[in-house]
Parts: C-alpha cells; sequence; structure tokens
C-alpha cells in the first residue's frame, strides 16, 4: 500500500474510541485524520478533551489535534464508530448516505437486515451484504464483546460438526462497561450477575454470523443458543465457560483436532491485525486466565482451554478474549482491513 | 432441651474450626468442651495457637481452652470435625469406633457406602444409613460447599418434575479455599478458572443426595450433571448458574410456584440453624450478589435469582449460598441438630 | 425520653441520608417523620426512588415513606443534613432561617463564624456557639470523615500534652467518595493518590475543633498539620498514619497512658450512640484492618494502632475510623444526641 | 562488549529470581549460563521446576536449562542471588570466597561494613568497598525495594540542600511479598498495615547509601527517618508519600528544579538498563498512580509527584517505585552493569 488511506475516528474520547486511536497509531494501511466527539468538545485538542484512562499514555500525535462534530464533512472516506448507541444510529447512517464507509463497533445497525455482521475469520462472505445497502456509503459492524469470543471458539466445531446448542454462562471484565462505568462499590469483594441486553445479544447475534448469504440476505443459523452474564473484578478480559451441543457426533480427538488445525480462509490476506494464531488452545487446567492471557497476539488471538466431554451436551471448553481490542475495537479494524484487501474501499 | 449436649471441634483453628466456633458459642442444644487440632499445638491456649482470621474477633470463652490432640477421649459422646482431608479420613474412624458421633465436614467419607450425606432439606432420610456402620459411633457428613447450594436451588424441582441433566458454572469465594488459601498474586485482578477436584464432587455428590435409600443403601440418583469452576475475588459466597432439564415438562409458572413454595420436610422441628427462609427467590435482575446476600438467613438461606426459560434445557437460575456456613460448619451444625431431634444422639 | 422527637432527613437518597436512616431506625430518643430529597422524587414512595446500596436491605419501615421537596414544612423540628455541598448551604440556611435545629454533615457551613463544628468527644462546648447564630433555629456541623478519625486519636494527646504538629497519610475508602463514586477502573489494582478538597478539610478543620471558644468566638488553635491523602480499593474504613509533635515532651509511657485513659467529658451522659469505647488502642502489629476493624463499638469505636516513638517528630501511631458512621452519619446523631442531652432541642 | 559476560542466578525458581532472568534474556552484556536453585531440584529441567507466575511467559530458552546446586563450581565468574534471606547469607559468601562476584538483592549482607550498598545513581563510588573484602571474590547488595524509590527522590535534594529528616508512609505492593506471600483473604478489600522489618531497613539502609566512603569504610549520614509500612492490594507498584526536612533552606522553585534537572554521576555511562529518565516529575494530581507508571522507563524510572510545601517540615510528594524491577531485580542488574563498565569485572 503506498499511501495511506485516511480515516476518521467517531466517537473519539469515549472508551472504544480511545482504543481505535491505541491500535491506529502506526498502522501500516491507515492513518487518523480526524477525530470527532459530541458538540461541547468541537474545536479543543484531543488532549484537553479527553479523559484518557488506558494503561498507556495517549500516543502524542493525537494530543493537539482538534477535535470535530460527528459531521459527515471529515477529509477521508472511511471512518470508525466508537459512538455509544444513544447516538450511533442516526450518526452511522448519515454518514453512509454521504458516502463514507462507516466500521461501526456500536449494536444499533447490527441486525439491520441489509448491514454485515461480521468477523474475519468466521463469516468474511458475509461483507457483500454492503451490495444491498442504498449506497453511496456503506455500514459495516462487528458484533458485541462476549459474543466475539465465542463464535471465534466455535467457528471450527461449526466447520467441522455443525453445531445444534450453546450453553454459555460469562464472567465479564470491567472495561466492557466503559468508562466511568462500574461502580468501585458495586464489584469489591462482589459480583454483578447481570449486564444488560448482554444475553440477548449472545443468544441472537452468532445466528446471523453463522448464517448464510444468499441472494442478498442472511439465512439465520438455527442453533440454540443459552447465556448467563456476570461482571466480575478484572479489568481486561471476559472469560466464558461454554458447552455446546453438536449437530453430529465426534470424538473428543477429532473436536480437538478442529480447532487445533483451524486455519481462518483469510490466513492468506496476511491482513495487519490477524493474528499468527486466530485460537490458541491450552492444556493445563489453570490456563486461561484473563489476566494472564488476555494481551496472547496483541490481543487479538482467543485462548480456549478445558476441553473436555461435556455429560450433559457433548463438548465443553473455556473462552478467553481481550474484550476491547479483539471484542471491540480490534475487531472493527480486522473488518475494515479485509475490506481493504478484498478492494471495497477503493471505489469511495 | 435442658442440659446442653457437651460436643468437641477437631480441627479447631483452621478454617471449617473456626466457623464451626463462631456457630457453637452460645449455641441453645450443644456447648463446645474440647477443642482439638494437631500434636504440636496441644496444650496451648486456643487464643495463642490459632491464627484466628474471621472477621469478627474470636469469642472470649473459647481464647483460654486448652487445645487437645485429636484421640478420642474427649469428655463428651459428638464431634464436628473440620479436620484437612489429608488426616480427616483415618481420625475421623477412629473417632467413630470409638463410639464418638462425628459430624463432618470433609470430603473422605462422603461417598462410603455405608456413610449418610445430607443435606437436611434434601434427604433427611438417608440418615438411617448409619445403621450400616459398624458401630458403635457413626459417621456423617455433608457435601461439598458448592453442592449444597446447588441442590437445595434443585430439591423443588427435583421433587415436582424430576431432573434430567444440570448444567451449572461456578463463580467461588476465596474462603472456600482455606487460609492462606488462594495467593492474592494469582486472583487479584483475574480469575482462577479451576478448583482442584471441585468438578467431580458437584458432579457426583447430588447423585448420593439425591438417590433412595432402600435396602440399606443409596441407589444412586441418574441425572446427569456437567460442572465448570471457577474462582473469583469475593470473600464469602458462592455464586452458581444452573440450567435444569426437566424429567417433566413443566411451565415457568409451575416451575416459579414449585421454588416459592418449597417447604422442607423438616419444617415442624424448628432446629436451632433452621432459616425461616430455605430459598429466597429474587426478582430484581440485579440479584443475588455475593457481597449483599451471602448473610440472608443467618447464612443458612440459600437465594436464587434469574429464573427464566433456558433456549437450550428447560429452566436456568443462579444460587447464593455462603460457603463457609450453610456450605460448610452450618451444614454440618443443622445435621447434628437433625440427628439431636430425631433422637439419634441419645444412645451414644 | 418519654416521647420520641420526630425528625427528618434531608438528602435521604443520597449516600450519606442512607446511613441516617439505617442509624435512626429503632433510635430510642428519635423518630424520623419525613425523608426529603430532589424536586424531581417528590411524592414517590422512598423504595421506588432510592438506589439503596448498603449491605444490608433498606429498613422496611421506610419503604412506603413518600418522598417530600427540601422545604421547612415538615413535622419536626429537626433535621438531619446528608446533603450534597452543591446545594447543601443554601438549604440548610433557609432551614435554619424558618426555626429548625440543622445537625449536618456537609462541608458547607463547617467554617462558618457563628455555626459550631463538633466532635461530642473532643469540644461538646463549641455548640454554645450557635448562641452567635440569628435564630430562630441553628446550624450545627461535624468534620471531615478523615478529620473526625484523627481528632479523636489526638484528643488525649492535645489534652494531655498539647500539640504542636501533625503528620498524615490517609488511606481511605471508597464509601467515602459515595455512590457510584470511584470508577472501579480507577482502582482495582491501583491507588489514586489524590481525593479533592481532602487535604484541605485535615489541615483546616482540626483548628477550628481544638480551638478555644472565647467571647462568641472560636481562636482556632495553632498546630501545623501536613495531609497527603489516598484513595485504596476498601469498601469501608479510612486508615490513616499519623505523626505528632507535641507542645511539651512525654515519655511513651505516659503517652500510652494518656490513650489508654481517655474518657471523654460526654462520658457520663450515656448517649445512645457513645460506643463503650472511644477510643480502641491495639498492640498487635497487624492492627487495626480496615475490613476487620471498622465495626468496632458499632462504628462508633476509633481504632489506634502502632503506638510507637517517631525518630522525626515525637511519637507516631495509626488510626482507623469507620468513614460512613462515626465520619458522617453517626458522627452527626451524636451531636444531636448531645444537643438533646443538654436541652438544646427543648426550645425548638 | 565483543563476547558477552556468563552468568549465574541463584535462587532462579524464586520471585526475584524469575525477575532477574526475565531482564537478562536478550541482554547485551550478559549471557545466562546457569541456573542454580535448592537441591530437591537439581538436574531438573527449569521449566518443570518452576512456579513461573509472572504475566508474560517464561522465555523459551531458559525452560529446558538444568538447575544446579546453589554451588561455586558454575562456568561463569558473575552470579545474581534472588536467594531467600533464610539462605543467602552463607551461600553467598561461600561463592564469594570462591571467588565470584556475588550481586546479590538479598538483604543478609547489606549492612556490613565491607559489602557496598549501591544504588547505581546514588553511590556509585561506594563499589569501592569491595577492596576490603577478603576476596578473591566479592559481594555487592542493592537495598530493599521501598528504599530505592524513596533515596531515588532524596537523591537531587540531598545534593543540592542536604536532608535532616524524612518521613514516610508506604502503600506497597503484592509482589514485593514473594509468591505465594500474601494471602487473598488477607488483603481483599482491606489494607495490612504491617511489614515485618520493612520500616527497620527504610529507617537504616539510606544512612549507608547517602554516608561517605571514608578510608575504606562508610561514614553513615545523620539523618532522622521515621516510616511505617502498608501492604495495599496492588500487583506491582510501590507508593511512598514522603516529607522532607532540608537542611538548608530552598525555595519550592529550587525544589523543583533540583528535581527536573537531576543528572545522575553515571549519565554518560549509557549503561544498558538505565532509563532515560532517572526521575519522571509528573504535575497531575492524579499521578503518579501504581497501575498506570509503575512501567516507566521499562520500570528504571521513579515517578515523583504532589511536590509541594510542607506546613511541618519543609517539602512533600509521592514516589512510585516498580518494586520488582527497580526495586529489585532491575537494581541488581544495574548495579552489575556499572560495575562491568567500571572493569570491577575484568579480574575476575
Amino acid at each position: 500500500m503506498e499511501q495511506k488511506i485516511p480515516v476518521g475516528i467517531l466517537g473519539a474520547t469515549g472508551s472504544v474510541g480511545q482504543k481505535f486511536m491505541q491500535l491506529l497509531q502506526d498502522h501500516p494501511w491507515f492513518e487518523v485524520v480526524a477525530l470527532c466527539a459530541s458538540d461541547k468538545n468541537t474545536g479543543k485538542p484531543y488532549g484537553q478533551a479527553v479523559n484518557w484512562f488506558q494503561n498507556e499514555p495517549c500516543p502524542a500525535v493525537f494530543m493537539d489535534m482538534r477535535l470535530e462534530a460527528c459531521q459527515p464533512t471529515l477529509p477521508c472516506r472511511l471512518v470508525f464508530s466508537g459512538l455509544d448507541s444513544s447516538v450511533a444510529g442516526e450518526i452511522e447512517s448519515e454518514f453512509a448516505r454521504a458516502g463514507y464507509a462507516v466500521i461501526s463497533n456500536s449494536r444499533n445497525h447490527r441486525m439491520d437486515e441489509d448491514v454485515p455482521l461480521v468477523v474475519p475469520e468466521v463469516n468474511p462472505d458475509h461483507l457483500d451484504l454492503v451490495l444491498q445497502q442504498a449506497g453511496p456509503g456503506m455500514i459495516v459492524t462487528n458484533p458485541n464483546c462476549s459474543t466475539i469470543g465465542m463464535v471465534l471458539a466455535l467457528k471450527p466445531l461449526w466447520d467441522a460438526f455443525g453445531i445444534d446448542a450453546v450453553q454459555v454462562v460469562t464472567l465479564q471484565a470491567l472495561s466492557g462497561a466503559g468508562y466511568p462505568g462500574v461502580s468501585s462499590l458495586d464489584i469489591l469483594d462482589n459480583v454483578v450477575p447481570f449486564i444488560s441486553g448482554e444475553e440477548g445479544k449472545m443468544e441472537s447475534e452468532p445466528l446471523k454470523l453463522f448464517g448464510k448469504l444468499d441472494g442478498g440476505k442472511i439465512d439465520m443459523a438455527t442453533m440454540r443458543i443459552s447465556a448467563q452474564c456476570n461482571r466480575v473484578a478484572v479489568q481486561d478480559g471476559h472469560l466464558e465457560r461454554v458447552s455446546v451441543k453438536l449437530a453430529r457426533s465426534a470424538t473428543m480427538e477429532e473436536i480437538r483436532y478442529a480447532i487445533e488445525s483451524f486455519q481462518p480462509a483469510i490466513w492468506d490476506l496476511d491482513l495487519p491485525s490477524s493474528p499468527a494464531q486466530c485460537i490458541h488452545l491450552f492444556d493445563d487446567p489453570l490456563s486461561p486466565q484473563p489476566r494472564k492471557h488476555h494481551k496472547l497476539g496483541n490481543g487479538m488471538t482467543v485462548s480456549v482451554g478445558h476441553l473436555s466431554e461435556c455429560p450433559v451436551l457433548d463438548v465443553k471448553f473455556s473462552v478467553l478474549v481481550h474484550n476491547t481490542v479483539r471484542g471491540a475495537a480490534g475487531g472493527a479494524l480486522l473488518n475494515a482491513e479485509l475490506m481493504a484487501a478484498k478492494g471495497m474501499l477503493n471505489a469511495l
């Protein structure tokens, strides 16, 4: 790529926006040329307006960039959206109508009939769904953070054996709630056994992700999913305990082989954010652990452990996903890289 | 009860032993007359030998009691055992052979053919299994802390509809590992997705608890159970997310009614440690929470929440149990109270 | 007291307000007859309007009480104020002008020339400062939570030897910041080395508390104080590490004796919230600890430990205070009890 | 350096040993050729014997190295010692007598008259004290983790104005206690206000560090130091709140200038582990924070914040030090690098 593609970030001061900026500094293909936030911050230098709460300092290059309004008058054709769902729906539509490619992490358009919901290693072909959009721009979304980890771990099983049913219980990190998010008084010495809307997303989004694009629409997959979600006192890394009923019977050896040998279809594209290993399988019963393993593959590798027979369904295992990288900004970025590699951004 | 029954505590300096002492001070039926610990502490005043790590101070009455060896020469006929499983097996047998009633919280004898594994609200009739023991004493056990919470919540469903299968994922408290137990470096900002032996206990003990005492032996129940256990940064209170496949179909209303109207068979006995409510059902989606609700009913009430249809099995819910009270010392104490009420301690 | 004194609570839905309600249920002298909150909640049952976040459930008696506006038309003459400092100043003045006795935990009027800032065991005589107020009502305040713990521990030294200088470093609990207060993302695996305004309060309020009421005004004490404040991952209980330079030289024995033999002037009054022990002195180097000792004396006893010679100043020690009880609602309540015992509430 | 210097690690499986190995992989000057541990592990591959508990995986190169006994028969002349203080004293002496240079992080020999206690930026000249040792080898030590952070922050003030007295209160991280170290039950929702021996080290070691090497012995500095130590729920990074009485009066501007312009004498040597910035001064009142700033300068930079006038002494500030890097293994490594740069290792 001789010249970098200019990009903007919608919701740059928020939690996901900050993660986008960390991942986009020094990106080989993209260059951030516009940072957008709510009107009250328009015109301010980013460093003054943001409450930067990442563990690493804000990249110096962004400190003095002036914040712009979230209006489709940016010097770029590609925008990453980390907007809050209270405003994302309308603003993203506006950018798409104005000809922008909107790569969104927000939930608003995920289940729209003509909007691809994509995890590049799971359903890269769904990107073609954008052809159904009115244009001239387009909206592409990635799923909820917990869903992403789960479907990546399920993908090899889905391909090899099919899946009838999934039980999942999550132990989710605090960063998934944004900032300030969860009050310390709620989570110290405690578990919060509820995350608003989360179970619904985990039970519905995989049906679209594993669905079939046919005749310009998605045929939803038919597996049954049951999710129970919990918030725990962990900064980063969602841990999920999963049980699966396969559509075809399989031995534990076949199941293990399917996971270990899994190579996603996008492998050959060698996308910049694609990890060396999509799924890392642990045999040590103490792994994966949120604090120790969430950064595997720069936060893009999903960890699987505790692979064993399930006395009730067929097979059970644990999954760990870096919720703000692979499960949010990094997942969206990988979508954009895949689109670039497929030439989908050329016409903009 | 005109005169209190003298009791001893085996393993009095340990984690469960300390809990026994908290629950037995001012007990209306029992009076602690002997504290036993490992040989190296024999003769020392309890207050000097113990590393008391409960949040409330050690009851003054015990501070100056001299520790005795764990030998069956105590001025009582009833002992509570909080011994470590590395030594509990042999010592408990020795006391039973010497004519003591041993109420044990240790795992060693739980699955012995002639040893009752009892939760008073679940299978009080199993106590008769002691008749199979060689005598003159007896051993009675209670299950693992996580199992106790789960089977109490399952009991109304078992009675009303039968149970085919159970999926459970636990978020267990640190006190379950004893002291010093889990290193702070392992659990701060983390989850430990493994507790040695725990999943096996949860998958096997309920089969005995829901089994049928017939002809002097237990016919094991046949349900399938799948457990995945995690340690989280919580001091007290195991949270469990459960899904159940019933043997007979039932509406959510019928299921809710079964739980809400559950009244254990021991209800009429009005045992001192029996809580006003065996199961408390929450409707608020934020409940139950470990820190806020583990002390319900003085730690003897089990909390259930999130009762809803399970898309994969039939019904799902959360359970919270105070792991060191109802799930350990309190559970054992209730066993002893039930035995006293049934006259089983008279002959000692 | 034959008939209970009716009282109202201003800011009843807030953090301090909830604590007032816990302490006032079943109070022998006071009876809550009015709960006041912001206008948007007026008319709602308390149980519906409040986000009750205490560990124990909201007392049933308050659940259905209708919230009233913070206006001086309540069926009582005494109000406790847990109002946020953004509104407390004006509302409290309004109640005082209307003839109410306002017992406030807010900082707004603390340093007013005619408003007593009182800790009953430290400067009970300062209550007479209300005579300087225009009337017909009055405002009485208690100091900041960290200050209260410190001055109670300093009081015996002040009385016996005088104090020239105080160095204090605090490790403060999360509940001091109210709810939602500190974000979990800020405090997990971390310390926040700053609490806005806190160091200034700790450096100035003791000067008034140890000042002399003379001719209708307070002669400020002249000691120098240096405070450094930190927030740590603890729910309740401020720990403070203090070093003191005395005005007169004293041996460690004399210092220890002064603390151990300290008996506050209000001792004889036997106020309902007065703890059996005002200061509990620990010799065990592992004590006091926030989680284990903050509830001592129902949260009204201040713990002191680590009493030893200071190589730089004269003596050093640690202090632990229950910040939301002794350091806030309980401190204010004790002020009101003292006023009642002195007959100051009779004329209202 | 054309050829790397072979080095051994004593106590390689321990907490400090693991940190040495992380810092020594790919070191430009040193190459690990021997790993030593207790006898029971001799002969085992490192990867099998170690309980590796760092957040990053153990460097692959060490996994198959065979553990050796801690005996002076290693194929190197330089050893780093992370031995437990229960055995370090004798073993280190044995290696020194056998001609090894022992760079130790243990406390045993720190205060020996002929053993240098060195922080390279503070007292590099003290290394010459090894000339007083009997030879043929030598022992060089670094101070306690908390001391290192404090003396680095004090050094500019000491040089510019002299220091009369220091008050320090610490909030220390869990990793300082080794593994398993602090029980999670002791620190969750709590502070432990005591660390055995720590206050004594902080009050005595700086006197040697700021002492003067004269005629083959150290003239101890005469400042008075008062330390109060606490353990908090933080993984890495000791925070310290410090107040200082200077020997000569100085304005805040002069003090700030002294810190900001501080350039250690070893600066020109450009040692591999020497950070770009020895002291980083923060102006933001929310900094430094343990989790966010302990890794500054690869864990070798000390952070200072909250610089302000002290109403009791002269100046106060906060210090943050990465306790296991700068405060332990990294500090020792910098000592070795300084010795290499000065040619002290040539004769071995």
